[in-house]
């Protein structure tokens, strides 16, 4: 203050001025989006033990050693907390298995990585329960669209890329791949998780859902076709 | 009463005495049947308006015209109500679709048919619900496992009888296809609903997940091998 106003009085261009307000105003914004890291870190760990319903805000502040006033001033209601809990999860979740995956030496240990390390994730289910909840919540459905949005859009990034370094060629797009690798995901986490089954059995649903046997079979066909040249294709 | 007195008495074979408490008891098991038909069909249409969350018992006793307590008789918590309300639900769903895509002259046609009756319905986003409810009730747990089975094994029934009166083939099984369809049809509702998709949106991304552009490409590239004999392939 002294010194703005020195220089406001002196006439002359301040060149720390201007930064001294701004570098305070970013310490702030940064202690406020490590309280909020903070807070979605103990929320995530207590709806993933206890589910939104046997959790409360009281809880997810004391787990965070802080105030419920600050749950509610960065999250307004429970609900919001849960869904950007859930969103920063999936993607989080997303994230470390495209990295994991990159080492992958085949589209199937590809495909086969990024099932293992999805579909059993608590991350995951959390995130269904999400989507379940913002049906209901209109005010929460923006931060979902934008979580898929952002699923999909990595996820064929990091495909696209996969393909580029190996030289893969497959079926699909990279953004139609990533679409159904999701819609997939999701409905493999629900169905596994209503009916009480373990992540082996979800990835071993999903992995037949991707349609490896499908591949497998249309090379077949494939070969028979181009052996064939004119023979009416035999027995199958 | 009397009559079995009488038989009893006279030692005679009675070919009407079984029958007769056997024709009371189904009459009123029948009764029963219709007064939990009747309080399903009232629950669905307000669990459909209102959410579980905005229905009450009371609520669906009325719209019934029944007691509240003949709801809990006959489901014990309203929870119980829903997931078997969702559960009838995409039964007949699956059911009704299954019908009107048997008229379909390809597969394509048929998938179509299948991936509209199914996709935009009111009852697959209760049941989407149902599913996330089951998660944290393991008690709803075996009524949705029957489900999904019984969509996955007369999905597939209707399929290879469709395969069968036309001639079709295709890459998957039909059990592999009708589990596949539910999978994604499941993740596809989930997806839409909690980010506001209609139902032609939802159904057009289904139809992607389903993989029409993978058919469409395996043909061509089976195409290329065969007509290729020997030449190396050209570009794309």
């Amino acid at each position: 203050m002294t010194r703005r106003g020195n220089n406001a009085a002196s006439g002359a261009p301040d060149r720390n001025g201007p930064r001294t307000p701004r570098h305070s105003a970013r310490a702030t914004r940064n202690a406020g989006q490590r309280m909020r890291s903070i807070l979605l870190d103990a929320a995530s760990a207590l709806f993933k033990a206890h589910g939104l319903g046997g959790t409360s805000i009281t809880a997810i502040a004391g787990a965070a050693d802080a105030f419920p006033s600050q749950v509610t001033y960065y999250f307004r209601t429970k609900e919001a907390l849960f869904v950007e809990a859930a969103c920063r999860d999936v993607l989080h979740i997303a994230e470390r298995t495209e990295k994991a995956a990159a080492r992958a030496r085949t589209p199937k240990a590809y495909a086969g990585a990024l099932v293992d390390g999805v579909v059993g994730a608590d991350g995951l289910a959390l995130f269904v329960e999400a989507l379940t909840l913002a049906r209901q919540r209109p005010d929460l459905t923006p931060q979902i669209a934008r979580t898929i949005e952002r699923l999909h859009v990595e996820g064929a990034r990091a495909y696209a890329g996969q393909m580029a370094r190996h030289g893969w060629r497959t079926h699909h797009a990279p953004d139609v791949s990533a679409r159904r690798f999701w819609t997939i995901a999701l409905g493999i986490a629900l169905e596994g998780h209503a009916t009480g089954r373990g992540a082996a059995a979800m990835a071993a649903a999903m992995r037949e859902a991707l349609g490896e046997v499908a591949a497998a079979r249309a090379k077949t066909v494939s070969l028979r076709l181009a052996t064939a040249s004119g023979r009416p294709p035999g027995k199958p």
